[in-house]
């Protein structure tokens, strides 16, 4: 059956039995792929129904699909047209596992970071309403997702826009982590309403209670908006700003979704439509436990096994925070959504009064952290390189102007790989450089994070930054110990020094080892240490490396500085120029940048 | 009866005569030193009697008081012993026009900018309940800054927090744009509620119509609750989110707002205090032009008048705007509530349909560009260099990555002066140099501006900046005509090249005259020229001044080139290394950093 569908028409034709038969080859399909290539599994089997049922409904490219975050989208994607290319998903060359418009005309936006579908489909339907085109757009939000401020801000100026925009709530009772906040907790209380929508027939009693209304659905807007007011719906956070809000309904059921998109599609005003779908579903592990398959790796089918228990840089860092924490009662956890990814499952649980998972409401995490400080505590803030780029006025304004002791823990620094361009780290030492006060420390294995991680608590004032890579620790010197001290040489004196770190240092020594020339490891890439660039003026050639952005990086800093000092050797610097870098396999992508062993040699050697 | 007031607990024991005088010598005070400094009047004329309820219902610094942005906060400044110092405010080593906590231990957190204050007040009342201390915690947020989407956040985290959090919204029906979005609606719709309460009278008529509350109010907190709940609320969006609600009182009766502030104070659980108030309030200039007063630069206090006509980059900006819009209408303008200071007055008129006012939410002002220029419009955002930094997130995910055809007008780029430390332009450039396939334009004179406007709307693909200073144009070389080329050189090949851009173009001229130098101004900053290199490398010494963070800025990017192109002369790089940059006149404070044409000839002659 899905074979046969190439593109969204073919799925308006089929009858019930076809459309279950369509399900479940979906769902086979996205376990198949998903156990072999990783991605997000719970999410995607959760919104198959709602997809079809969307597909049905609108008329995709002409109306416009966005889905928020877009871990969800691989449904979209195996009803329009990439069916036959979706085993190549997450692979270098291959299909986005986010929404992306140069991949194909269905997919409305880009999406990776969360919340920005709202803000994004209202843009869409604006310039639609201004050039007169008449059709829909549709964004699909997550429950967590709508925890972020940019999707608030979104709902704001949507609410009352007179445009063609229907936002789907997909409702799943759960984000990434447990969804706390409070607007959760009014979801949860809509949700337990009686008049739950989960049929059809239900859908169409109601239709007919209302009067005027009815079969033929075709009745006039002023008449719809009563029906929405009165029949379906209490008062709630989307009716108070303005929207007509449509549900709670069943979600895998493809008929009672479809009902309401077509009602929907009646208002000319903005509607939010709540649709309530189990993460998971038919995936009996993942139903189980949606949340240890939101983002797996590769895993079994037919146990559900996937290798997670690998120590990482995240379980490590876990680990320390709360032997930290278990002595000093002032230290406190902080995530956006992410307990999991970022390593502090076990913190949750150890110290819950200490622990906070705010959302994802980066900016929140970084001022909520400099208010705690304010009060005496240490907080440490744990997030993804890519998504504090939603924090950073939050970091210089509210922390770094006044000096509060924040600790950000930035996971996932440099390539991430299968994520791709909207997940890469890329970004964080050109956001961090220029903001004054802050340091930031660069371990290179997990003796280095446990040292700098302490100093970074206890001996730095203001903002102390850890950044570290996705997944674990490379091959370090033989009898390497751990030092906070700004830089550390490695070697005797070569005429070429290798600077660099983080990650990069264990591939910058296996290269300058083979080359004889020198590594100069930072540990810290801020503030500048002035002896860095005594010591360096002492190398007839310089070369740094960097896993980072190249504009506004350290290795800048660097250059500028060695400029003013008059050193007149030769000077190479490697990091990524001015370029988004597309996903793939790290090692694969490393070495296409040529910040591996073998590139970095060869810059020694001055090929 | 001010000057008596040298701390709050001066204020407890004032009758109300004596509280009337005081009010009245405080709107005095207001008005007489604004006028002569300059600042922020409207909003602290409209909060007088709010922030002396205020200190009457609590213990301050024991209690912590935040209020939102700060630009209302002279009141308070003027009740915690800085009436002496005063007449300091805004200029340079004197008060800030903010909170600031370094200079008041009145002052519970940095303001500046928007939306912070739920968050931040969360983070203190959180460690004050961790560490046993049971003092409030008290947020002033106006309807304005609620629209941003950390305000949300904040809300959101906040609402279910156990803490003795009370957040005071301000509602003086205005931000400091006209405020649309649903949100302000919806406080409309409270505020017309029948039961305003207005007298201290009205809310002891309520109190004691509800059964087991009353005189005494010392009562339990369920009873409290179910008083919040039932005798003073309609239903809302706060009560929606689980907050307890009071309100509308109005905010110009101390005993109405300290009797309802005395109810607040019984509750655990955090409290939103809905108070309207009167922007401008006693001053009839202010009252009838709010707005205008707003931020005012000194003025006239028998006739209202000040100079707000004179032609500045800002109203430049907005005359060119419109011109491009009368002939493509697909030109659309967007602001996050600065019509006013971003010169778009007279778009707003002439083009309602394609004007977008979005509140203070710069987040989703880039999302929403990004979203109309996905369907063919042609969004152009005016936003203030500081403010910009709250949509770095969205620069690069929503509108770079894809190269979705957005304008950023960055306004108010480079040092501002009386705002100080929260406001400076300094961080633009490091922000958006590292963000992939950014243009980024820098006039240094209208003339410069009109001709790159036009070039970032209809000849640069992707993200195109154009960021100009606070003010009017500085003089400029005889015959001086604008050109988009990446750079000019102006000067006959002396030994010395003085590389700059934007506004220290007429500096560096000035002082390149007197020492026989070159002038090389860039006009596109980035992407860098590979041309300026091979050009530069024909000097003996290259001096780089720029208004900008050294790291990360356009200096170091081209001392990165230059030290990997073997350039061995001698290089000057003059920026703003590593460090706030406090409130003054700009010209004291580009005197003060070295970049005026006297620190620039400094430079030259190598002192």
């Amino acid at each position: 059956m899905l074979d046969k569908i190439k593109s969204p028409d073919d799925i308006k034709q089929l009858n019930n039995a076809e459309l279950n038969s369509l399900c479940d080859e979906i769902r086979a399909r996205l376990i198949d792929t998903v156990s072999k290539n990783g991605g997000h599994l719970s999410s995607n089997l959760g919104c198959v129904e709602l997809t079809v049922a969307m597909h049905r409904a609108f008329d995709s490219p002409r109306d416009t699909f966005l889905f928020d975050v877009g871990h969800q989208s691989y449904v979209h994607k195996l009803l329009t047209g990439r069916n036959d290319r979706f085993d190549t998903i997450r692979k270098a060359g291959g299909l986005s596992g986010f929404m992306n418009p140069d991949e194909s005309e269905h997919d409305g936006f880009v999406s990776g970071h969360s919340s920005n579908s709202i803000s994004a489909a209202l843009g869409i339907a604006t310039a639609k309403r201004l050039r007169g085109d008449d059709s829909y757009t549709v964004a699909v939000i997550g429950d967590g997702a709508l925890t972020g401020g940019l999707a608030f801000e979104g709902l704001n100026n949507a609410a009352r826009s007179h445009t063609r925009l229907i936002i789907i709530l997909n409702d799943n009772k759960m984000s990434i982590s447990r969804n706390v906040g409070a607007f959760s907790r009014h979801l949860q209380s809509l949700r337990m309403r009686s008049d739950y929508i989960k049929t059809k027939r239900s859908v169409k009693n109601r239709l007919d209670r209302v009067p005027l209304i009815g079969r033929p659905l075709s009745v006039g807007i002023s008449n719809v908006k009563s029906f929405f007011r009165q029949a379906l719906l209490g008062s709630n956070i989307f009716e108070s700003i303005g929207f007509y809000y449509m549900g709670p309904v069943d979600g895998h059921n493809i008929e009672a979704v479809q009902s309401l998109l077509e009602a929907a599609k009646l208002s000319n005003q903005p509607v939010v439509l709540h649709v309530c779908t189990t993460k998971g579903k038919g995936y009996t592990f993942a139903e189980r436990n949606p949340r240890d398959y939101h983002g797996v790796p590769s895993f079994d089918v037919t146990t559900g096994d996937y290798t997670s228990g690998s120590e990482n840089y995240s379980s490590q860092f876990g680990r320390y925070l709360c032997d930290i924490a278990e002595r000093d009662h002032s230290v406190c956890a902080i995530t956006a959504a992410m307990t999991e990814g970022t390593g502090l499952g076990e913190f949750r649980e150890k110290f819950k009064a200490r622990f906070f998972d705010v959302g994802i409401a980066e900016q929140h995490a970084v001022t909520f952290a400099a208010g705690l400080a304010r009060k005496g505590m240490k907080p440490v803030f744990a997030v993804y390189s890519s998504f504090l780029q939603r924090g950073y006025d939050q970091v210089l304004h509210d922390a770094a102007i006044k000096g509060e002791h924040i600790v950000l823990c930035v996971d996932r620094a440099g390539v991430v790989g299968d994520d791709g361009v909207t997940h890469q780290g890329l970004f964080d030492i050109p956001m961090l450089m220029g903001i004054p006060g802050v340091t930031i420390f660069a371990p290179s294995c997990y003796s280095d994070l446990k040292a700098m991680l302490s100093t970074a608590v206890y001996d730095t004032p203001g903002v102390a930054v850890v950044r570290y890579p996705r997944g674990g620790q490379s091959e370090m010197p033989d009898g390497y110990s751990a030092t906070v001290e700004p830089f550390s040489v490695f070697g005797s004196g070569g005429g070429t020094a290798v600077v660099t770190y983080g990650r990069t240092f264990s591939a910058a020594y296996a290269a300058a080892n083979g080359e004889n020339a020198d590594v100069i490891k930072l540990n810290c890439i801020k503030p500048l240490d002035e002896r860095l660039i005594d010591t360096l003026k002492r190398y007839d050639k310089v070369v740094f490396v960097e896993e980072s952005m190249k504009l506004g990086s350290a290795g800048a800093a660097v250059a500028d500085r060695l400029m003013e000092s008059g050193y007149g050797g030769r000077f190479i610097h490697r990091a990524v120029d001015d370029r988004f870098v597309q996903q793939g396999n790290v090692q694969n992508v490393l070495h296409e940048y040529g910040l591996d062993a073998e590139g970095i040699a060869a810059l020694i050697k001055g090929e």
